[in-house]
C-alpha cells in the first residue's frame, strides 16, 4: 500500500485535491490497470482523427462511493493535439464528439440512437462560468458560437423546426453568483420551467489534476452537474433529479487546483525519499506514519488559500478559444441535420 | 396645420419614426408650449449638477392615445455633459438619479419614500441588449458594476441584508434572441418565478429622434418596458401586468432610427422649399397635398431595410462606458444605505 | 444631366457624402454604363463561389480626378450570402480572395504570381479601427485570428520560416487616435522602420454608399489607405510614399454615413416629384435649380452633426465576426503554402 | 543555516522560482531583518489610506548581485485592502501613488519634484501583457482607461498642452509576441524612435512568491523592465540603455509561479518534519543533505512544465478591474495639473 493511496484517501475530508474527470479519479487507484467493483472501464482508439476514448462506467452504489462520482457514463475523448491551432483537426474531432453526443443523448432520453429522433427536440444549452476569467469562460464561448432555432419557432409556428429537419436549440450564459446574486440552478429552474425544454446541455470548464490534460481532454457526462464541480465550484446540482430533465454534461479541464499541484509534490517527494538508497529511511518513514500523522503533515502544507487557486498556462486563451469551436461544431454537428439555418 | 403634424400622424401606420423618450413625444406635438389632454409637463432645474429634469405624466387614456405610450411617469435628466469623460460629474449626476430612482420607486411599491424601507427589498435588474454591440451594450454593462448581494443572504442567513442596511440585489444580462432562442421575457418570468423579488429594475439602451440626445438624457419610467422599444427591439412587454411585480426602466438614448433622419429631412426639405421666396410654392404645394399624397411620398423614401438601421457616434463606446457607470452608481447609491459590502 | 450629378459633384467640396468602394463610385457616374476617361472596369463571376468580382483601375490623373481616389487597382469581390453565417461558404470565399491576393501583391512587388516566391517574404498586417466599436472592429479582429510566424525566425534562426514553406508574418492592432494619442502611420512608420517588413497589409472597415454593400462586398486595393477613408477617418495616409514599402489595402464596407442617407432622400424625393405628373413641375423645378441653389438647400438639410454619425444594422456583431474570419482564412491561403504552424 | 537559504541560492541556476517583487527578494534572506550588503531599506505607513511603503534600494554591483535585480529604487504600496472593490479607498491610494509617480520620475529626468515641471513633457505609457488572458491584462486595461493628450497637440498646435497645464500623453497596447511576432522592445523601439517621448511608463503584471500578495501590492520601479520579468516572461529588456529614454515602470503581482507552490511547500514540508519531535531527524537530515543532493530533490519535484504555469485566484478579473483603475488614476494625478481634457 502506498503512500499515495493513504492521502487519496483523505479527500474525503477536508483538504480536497479535486479532479472532475473520472478517467482521472480512477487512475489515481492504486494497481492502475486492475479492477474496481462497481465500476467498468472502455478504452478504444478512433484512427483517423487520433483520439483515444475511454468510458469509465459507474455501475451501482460502491463504485459511486469508491469514485465519489454519482452513477453513470463519464466517456473522455483525448488528444494532445486538441491544445493545437489546427482548425481541421478540430473539425475532425467535432464529429467525434456528435457520435458520442448523439449516443449519450440516446441513452438519456431512453430513445434510440437515431438522428432523425432528435429532430423537433427541445434542447437547452448552459454555459457555465464566468466569461471575463479566461479559464472559466469555454462555457460562455461556446454557447455564444451555437446557433439557436427556438425563436424561429415562434416567429414561423410551431414545427417549423422539425419541418426543417432542425432542434429547437435555445442557450443561457447565465454569468457566476459574484455577477447575479443567484444560484446558477435557480436561474435555470426558472428559465426550464418557463421554456420546457427537453434536455439540458451543460457545458463547463473543468479542474484536472494533471496539468497534461489541460485543453486536451473533452469528457462527456449524463450524470449532469455537482456541488464543487467546474472552476467556479458550483454550490447547487444540474441533475435530472434537480431540475426535472436529463441534463448531458460537456467539460474540458482548464485548470488545475494549487492544492493538487502541492499534493502531488508531496507524495512524489515522499517516493523519491523512499526510492533513493541514501534516504530510503525517511521515505519509507512518512509511507509508513499513520494516517492521522500523515493528515496532520499535509494539512500544515497546504494553507487555506490553496483551495480557491488555480493553476493554468499562459496560452489558455488560445485552447479556450480551439475547445469552444470544437463543442458548438460537435453540438451542431449531433442537431442539425442539414446546416444551420442561413 | 404644419406638415410636420400630419406626417407625424402617420406613425401610427406602419412607417414607424420612433423615439422612446415620452420627452420627444411631447415636443413633436404643433405649438409645443401648448396643453395635451390627459397629459402633464413639470419642469425643473438642478443647479449644483446642472441637470435639467422634465417629468412628462400620462394620467389618463386620452394622454395614452395622444403620445402613443402607457400610462404613467417619464422622467427625464438631461444635461450635455453627460457625454463627456469627467468622473466627478457623473458621480454628482449618480446622487440626482438616485433620488429620482427613490422617489419612483416608493410610488412603485406604494409606500413612501425612505432609504430605510428600502433595506431588505428584493431587487432584480436586468441589462436588456446584445453586449457585443457597442451601443445596444448599456444595460450588460451597468449590471456587471452592480455588486451583488442576493448570495449573501443565501449564505450567511436570511435577514443579513437587512441587519447590513443593504438590499437584496440580483441580476441578470439574458443577451437577445438571436443569442438565447428565447424572448428575454420568458427568462425574465422564469427568473422571478424562482427567485421572488419585490421589483425589477430594466436598463435598456433607447433610441431617441434627435441626435442630440445620444448619450446626454437619462430616462426613468414607472410602466416598465414595451413591444417594439429599445435599441433591439423587444417584442414582449416587461411590466407589471406579464411579470407580476413592479418594474422601474432605466434607459440612455444611444441611437437615432435612421428612418427619422430620413423623415426629418424630408420634412426640413418642405419647410426650406416654402420658407424661401423663389420655392414657395413648391413647398406649400406638398404642404397641402392630401396625407394620402404625402404618406406616398414618404413611403416611397423609406427603403425598407431602414427599419432596422441606426445611427450613432463614432464615440459611443465611451459615452456608453460613462453612462453605464452613472447609472450602476445611482442604483448602488439608492440602495445602499452604506457602502456595498466590503 | 439630372440632378443626381450635379449633386454629386459638389461631392468635392464641404458636404461630403463619402463612399470608401471605388465601384459604388464608379457607379455614381451617369449612364453607369458609359466609358470614364481613364478609368477602365472589368467584371467576371465566379461560379462555384457565386461570387462576382469587378476591378475598377484607374490609370491615369484624369481617371484620378474623375473618381476622387489615386491611381491603382481596385477590385471587389461581391456576394450577398457574404453577410449570412455559413462557415462552408466562407471557407470558399477565402479561397478566392487568397487568389485575389497573390495577384495583387505580385504587381505590388513587381514579381510574377507564384506561391512559392512568397515564402520567406516579411508582411506586416496592421488592424486598424477601434476594436471597442463593433462596426469599426473588423481589422483588429482579423489580425486577432492571424497566425503569427516572425518571432519563430528570431526564436530558431534566420531562414526557418523559408525553410518550412511559411512566411514571415507580423502584425499590429494599434487602437485609434483618441486612445493612443498618436496617429496610425507614426505607429506604422516606427514599427517599419524597426522590423523591416517587405510589404504592409491594411485591413478596415469601410464606409458605402449603399446599405446593401454592408457586410456583402470585400475590396482589395493596392494604392493603400488616404486621408479620410475608413469608419474611424484616418488623417494620414497609409501608402508606399508615406510608409516607404507598398501597402495593400483589404476592406469591408460595415457603415454607410448618416449624410449619405439624407442625400441619397433627397435625390430620391426630388426623382420622385418628377416622375409624377402631378408633381412634375415641382421636381423639374428643383433638378432645374442652379448648382448654388441645390448645394444651399442640400447645405441646410446636412445637420452639422452627420458628417460623423455612421448607419449600421443590428446584427454587424455577426458580420464582423464571418468577415474577419473569411479574411484572415483568405491571408493565411495566401502566404501558407502548407498549413500555418502547428 | 537554513534549509530555505541553501535552496534559495539554487534560484541563481536553472529553477528559477521568480518573484518580481524586490520586497520579496529581500524578505528571502536569512535573518530578515539584517543587514544586506549593498541594499537600503526604508519602510514607512501613511495613517489615512493605511499604505505600507517600502523602499528597496539597491545601491551598488554587490547589492545588483545579492537581489539578482539591477541597480535602482524599487518602491512598494501594500495595503490588503486593494484586493477589495471600494472605489472611495482606491482613489485615496491613487493619491499616494501620484506622489510616488511623481517622485520617482523626478529623479528619472533629474529635476526636481514639481508637478509643473511635468507640464508640456512626453510621456509614453505602454501596457504589456495579453488583454485577452485575465491576469495578464491588468496593463492594457490600465492604459485603455488613460486620457490621451498627445494628438491634441497635432491638432491645435505645438505647445497647446503646456498652455493648458497638461503633459503630452499618448499610449499603446501592443499586445504579446505570440500575437504580433514581434518582442514589445522592437515595437516600442520603433514607436519612440518616430514620436520622441521624454519618458516611458509601463504598467506590468507581476509574478510573486506569495500568494497574500495578488493584487495587493504596488510596485514601482526606476529600472525599467528586464528579460523574465512579467506574467508573459519579457524577452527583452525596456530600459534606458535599450530605448534610450528613462522608464518607469508599475507593477502588481497577478500570478505565482506553479513553481514557487512547490518549492515552497517542500521547504515548509521539511521545516515541519524537523520540528516535530517524531520525525525531527528527518527534517533534520534533509537539511544537512549537500547543496548537490538538495538540488537533484526538488528537481525532480518540478515538472518542466512547471516554469509556464501559474497560480492565480479565481476573482483576478475584478482585482485586476480595481487595480488597472487605481494606476490610471494614479497617472492623471501625477500628470493632470487640474482635470484631464473634457
Amino acid at each position: 500500500m502506498t503512500a499515495n493511496y493513504r492521502i487519496r484517501k483523505k479527500k474525503q475530508t477536508d483538504f480536497a485535491v479535486r479532479t472532475d474527470l473520472a478517467l482521472e479519479e480512477r487512475e489515481s487507484f492504486p494497481g492502475n490497470g486492475g479492477e474496481i467493483g462497481g465500476v467498468s472501464l472502455r478504452e478504444w482508439n478512433e484512427e483517423r482523427s487520433q483520439v483515444k476514448f475511454t468510458e469509465v462506467k459507474i455501475l451501482d452504489e460502491r463504485g459511486a462511493k469508491a469514485m465519489g462520482k454519482p452513477q453513470g457514463i463519464y466517456l473522455t475523448l483525448e488528444a494532445d493535439q486538441l491544445a493545437k491551432k489546427d482548425e481541421d483537426y478540430h473539425r475532425e474531432v467535432s464529429v467525434q464528439l456528435a457520435n458520442q453526443i448523439r449516443r449519450l443523448i440516446g441513452n438519456l432520453i431512453e430513445e434510440k440512437e437515431n438522428t432523425w429522433q432528435l429532430e423537433g427536440r427541445k434542447i437547452l444549452v448552459v454555459g457555465l462560468g464566468n466569461p471575463s476569467v479566461t479559464p472559466d469562460a469555454l462555457g460562455p464561448k461556446a454557447v455564444n458560437q451555437l446557433q439557436m432555432t427556438r425563436h424561429l419557432e415562434q416567429q414561423y409556428g410551431r414545427g417549423f423546426c422539425r419541418g426543417k429537419g432542425l432542434p429547437v436549440l435555445s442557450g443561457i450564459v447565465p454569468g457566476v453568483m459574484a455577477q447575479t446574486g443567484m444560484e446558477t440552478a435557480e436561474i435555470l429552474k426558472g428559465i426550464i420551467g418557463e421554456t420546457a425544454p427537453d434536455l439540458l446541455i451543460a457545458i463547463d470548464a473543468l479542474a484536472a489534476r494533471s496539468i497534461r490534460r489541460l485543453g486536451t481532454t473533452i469528457q462527456l457526462t449524463d450524470t449532469g452537474i455537482h456541488p464543487g464541480s467546474g472552476v467556479g465550484n458550483h454550490r447547487h446540482s444540474l441533475t435530472k433529479d434537480s431540475l426535472g430533465i436529463p441534463v448531458l454534461a460537456i467539460g474540458v479541464p482548464t485548470v488545475v487546483g494549487a492544492a493538487a499541484i502541492v499534493h502531488d509534490t508531496v507524495n512524489t517527494m515522499v517516493e523519491t525519499l523512499a526510492s533513493s538508497m541514501s534516504t530510503k529511511g525517511m521515505g519509507d518513514f512518512v509511507q509508513e506514519m499513520s494516517s492521522d500523522e500523515q493528515y496532520a503533515l499535509i494539512r500544515e502544507l497546504l494553507e487555506p488559500e490553496f483551495g480557491s487557486l488555480y493553476v493554468t498556462p499562459p496560452d489558455i486563451d488560445e485552447r479556450i478559444g480551439q475547445l469552444s469551436f470544437t463543442i458548438s461544431e460537435g453540438i451542431h454537428q449531433a442537431f442539425f441535420e442539414s446546416k444551420p439555418c442561413q
